[in-house]
């Protein structure tokens, strides 16, 4: 937002197609984060209706050595380098299709080396708004960048291995833990998240209320399972950093293993 | 801006209806500072024509606990929490009519705990911008939450106490005095301003042009008084915050005070 | 951006014409530097199609001293304050006409002494939109501000004499050396930029690839080029800031300066 760079694109945008609605998500993604991009980039893009097209840039100047592609999923196009970016949704929508961008035709001419941001991307998507299909862009592929899944991991004893994929500007720390993982009623049976040492059991509603627990665990709104802490920051209560292992304990689970070793 | 919340929002807002103009004012206000907030939305609304529907969330995480408002005042609607956010409109604003939204038809859904800024704010004003009426939305309500109110107080001898109600980016000081308290007339009989210690006695219309004085006084843009300092920031050189008393003596109060004592 | 000054300027202008479509390029730049503003101006005017208006203000306190000019130029419209802030647009374009507005007409009333982004520039951009001509507002002017020319000065010998004009966020250095000074058929034949008692001699397309070198050359998007680190701050290694020397030494120059003493 300190130079020009989003304007531009914008202005690529409109010249393009003059009744585009162009709305921001963030551009304050550290530079080359690619896996913090593509979290936003997940928790926001349902939230759009149908026929939005997403475009998404990670430091403009090194994403441009990767290929260009277009993505068609859920109703929706992403356009953007073959970087990763859009591994999360390519992971969520069954649907999706993605296509290696050849054909130059919408191009901004010169096309700099340094800027696709503004010169390949951006108006790529003006031309997708104005009913140009994802095919006569280019080919079909099927070897996208991926990210590591955000799928946690089962580990035995009936555990799941999970990690802090996001931490927001509150301090709040997101995991990789879903309701498909952690339905409701296994945590009323009891479960509890373990995190640098530190025992998280209390799973609430909301975020106000009176508690004596300093950390708890919510639904965030993104649909991730969030480890927070009321009025302060529970990453820096925790030390934690994007990347941390966090290790989820179900009582079902540890009395299942229990049943199995009496067996055995 | 450094994460997906606001473009959340705009989604939520542009799904439900299309053609809706979306301005951002400020997303900048530190978490909780409910008065910041007050006072930019304040500073700011009667700039924006009548229809508008202005959408204010602090803290979109301890937020949600308050119950959901909608205001009609002024030929504008204001959408939000009620924690007195709009509490300064409603001191301007005499035709202001409050409901509480209990109407949850136009929520997102499935509603989150921790994002009614996504799931309930901006719904409720995309519905409102397509015709609904804040009745349809809730009933009226005649206490909602206020803060302490914007209007100095009048001390004896003629003496007004005011307060610093904000800080600028460029370190102007932003008092609670207006011309009502203060018509120019007054300043041309003679006034000064006390803060911390210091006098301000020097009253100007512009921030340019030559001046001895290190700090003066001028009419800011939201129409209240602003201790400024030309090409610095008058908050360092007076080690002020948010909240600190000013006191403004009148001439003419003093006048009629001295009056007073010879009469006594 | 943390305060309210922004979004009253777009209230300002929507206003006047609410089928406005408003863009923001950047709010970042720091207090009163006109020649950064400028720059990003003149980095991505051209990105904008015919008929768009900029509206440029730098430090709202203090510019509001200056006169307000409208600029017709190149099938634009530039709206702001008298002090250079338009002069490398005008170094650019041939056909560029400056009016000094004094018709007050569609000022927002009352016109505060401080704000006159929000009173003054942004309902004459709002005016302009509506169809209102240049002429209407005030007469054509021949003296603009203007800033020292973008142009590398020509030194003895065939060097160039060049300067810092940017460091954007990533730390790269921009240059004021245009393909005008620099066509790639000098580049091939070799040269190479003095800078901070370091030499910069390697010329490259992209950012991305293998390289021994720490400092490279390439041309940035805004058409200058660009003193850059692969993943690292160009401006950092250099210990730079904006305003550094930089010369330009051609082979094709030296060659002929050589000659030029044999002879003598």
């Amino acid at each position: 937002l300190n130079d020009y760079f989003v304007g531009a694109m914008k202005g690529a945008i409109l010249d393009i197609n003059s009744s585009a609605r162009v709305v921001d998500i963030t551009h304050e993604i550290p530079p080359q984060a690619i896996e913090v991009a593509a979290f936003n980039l997940l928790a926001v893009y349902k939230t759009f209706g149908a026929g939005t097209i997403h475009v998404a840039v990670v430091d403009p100047g090194v994403g441009s050595a990767r290929r260009p592609i277009v993505i068609s999923a859920g109703g929706q196009f992403f356009v953007g380098p073959d970087n990763g970016i859009f591994s999360y949704v390519l992971d969520r929508e069954s649907d999706a299709r993605v296509y290696h961008v050849t054909n130059d035709l919408y191009f901004l001419k010169p096309t700099s080396a340094t800027f696709h941001g503004r010169d390949v991307f951006a108006p790529i998507a003006a031309a997708l708004s104005t009913g140009v299909s994802p095919r006569e862009l280019g080919d079909g592929i099927d070897d996208p960048v991926r990210l590591k899944s955000l799928a946690p991991e089962r580990l035995k004893h009936g555990k799941l291995g999970g990690r802090l994929i996001h931490i927001d500007r509150f301090g709040n720390c997101i995991t990789n833990f879903t309701r498909n993982e952690l339905p409701d009623k296994l945590i009323r049976q009891g479960a509890r998240l373990n995190i640098k040492g530190k025992v998280v059991s209390e799973f609430r509603e909301f975020f106000a209320g009176e508690s004596k627990a300093r950390l708890f665990a919510l639904w965030g709104s993104a649909g991730f399972l969030e480890i927070v802490a009321p009025n302060r920051s529970a990453a820096k209560l925790l030390k934690a950093k994007r990347g941390d292992k966090i290790l989820l304990e179900l009582r079902y689970g540890i009395r299942v293993v229990s049943a199995h070793r009496a067996v055995g």
